[in-house]
């Protein structure tokens, strides 16, 4: 009997945002697995650090963050040998994903290679698009509101027909692009409705209208959330925390 | 001092989804509010029942299943003054709302008419969008996908131009409305690329291909996912569970 590939979302930073779960599985890891930069250390595995019993077996894969075709496939075939062979042996590998691990997670990478010959379990996880919505205390979508995800990178021309046809907007990864969003959304007169969320749930976490964002680059983990649907939940002018 | 309103996210069924936090607010909880039909049991009270303290007080708040203009207004003014008089007693009120509280939920009927006048904190939980991708063991949205999230009852037209934009689309609310929408996909040429998921993560779950779901009605909570983004991620013909 081979081990199972868990794919373990630990939500968007808080470790107190995981479940029960998750924090069950991690409780009782043997073999863990999770992405982390060579700049530093792993922020999946700092979410899940204070549960991993101390003799659990760690398998790193560590990504540089210097190379510009991302995913590095060398590194994720590596990686997914390593973890197959844990698996072979009957050992479930525990994969850590910060928020949820289907939700634009590094986690596909891996997936894509191991669930054709292994079992595979995804336990799904807060994401970073709630987590904002909480931090800015304004609903994200009610009703019948049609809700759309962009990720910020992508041109201005694919992101202004998007916008005008949802109801509620996130834009994700905003990170160097904040700039270029700030000013196609005061271009389309819809700063007043954007909120700005940047590390939710962290203790260094910031939260402001974009309005008041200083331009220059964001940290990768940064959203831009837009409500159009209902002027009841304008950001008022005051608003910081 | 006032109490807070705790709008709590219970996640989608499976009472191990609720996070930490929320587990532990619902542990401690004097006086809980959640929605209930006047038909049956409270679905997000069922989600925490197994944690909830013996002497809580409860405020159920009863929404006919009969009316046709949802929300019932009178419904949620009278139980914002119940829950008010709480508040203004000292007494934090503990809201339990399935999925997450700010996406799609009813919690923000209450949230409208209470956070300009008490301090309010959402605890978000894992939304029924990731847990059905979870069931179907296939990503959600990956590297610059854009992700569309669609209520089932809007008209044809309004989800035609969406699914025509996006790469990765979810249809929420799918009820009554599952033979036309499964129409108007197989009219598109995408039903191979579409999975079905009904109540994900309670033990009653049915996951499938939508081209393999019987005609007819499905239950409200229900939920078609779409990836037209990577050919690898359609579902094989022979998938369920």
């Amino acid at each position: 009997m081979s081990g199972t590939l868990y794919g373990i979302g630990l939500g968007p930073g808080d470790p107190e945002l995981m479940t029960l779960k998750a924090h069950r599985l991690i409780s009782s890891a043997r073999v863990i697995a999770y992405p982390a930069p060579d700049t530093g250390p792993s922020f999946a595995r700092s979410i899940a650090a204070r549960y991993l019993p101390e003799t659990v077996r760690e398998i790193p894969i560590i990504v540089p963050m210097r190379v510009e075709r991302f995913p590095a496939q060398e590194i994720y075939d590596k990686a997914a040998e390593e973890i197959a062979a844990v698996l072979e042996s009957g050992k479930d590998v525990i994969t850590l994903c910060e928020g949820d691990p289907f939700f634009y997670g590094s986690f596909m990478y891996l997936f894509e290679r191991l669930s054709g010959h292994f079992p595979c379990e995804i336990v799904p996880g807060v994401t970073s698009l709630t987590a904002c919505a909480a931090q800015l205390l304004r609903p994200l979508t009610s009703r019948m509101d049609i809700l759309t995800v962009i990720p910020g990178p992508l041109p201005d021309e694919d992101i202004r027909t998007r916008i005008e046809t949802a109801q509620s907007l996130a834009i994700m990864k905003v990170g160097r692009h904040l700039p270029r969003l700030k000013a196609l959304l005061a271009e389309m007169g819809l700063l007043d409705q954007a909120g700005y969320v940047e590390r939710a749930s962290l203790p260094d976490q910031k939260v402001s209208r974009l309005a008041d964002v200083p331009d220059g680059p964001a940290p990768y983990f940064s959203m831009i959330l837009i409500y159009k649907g209902d002027e009841a939940w304008t950001l008022p002018p005051s608003f910081s925390s």
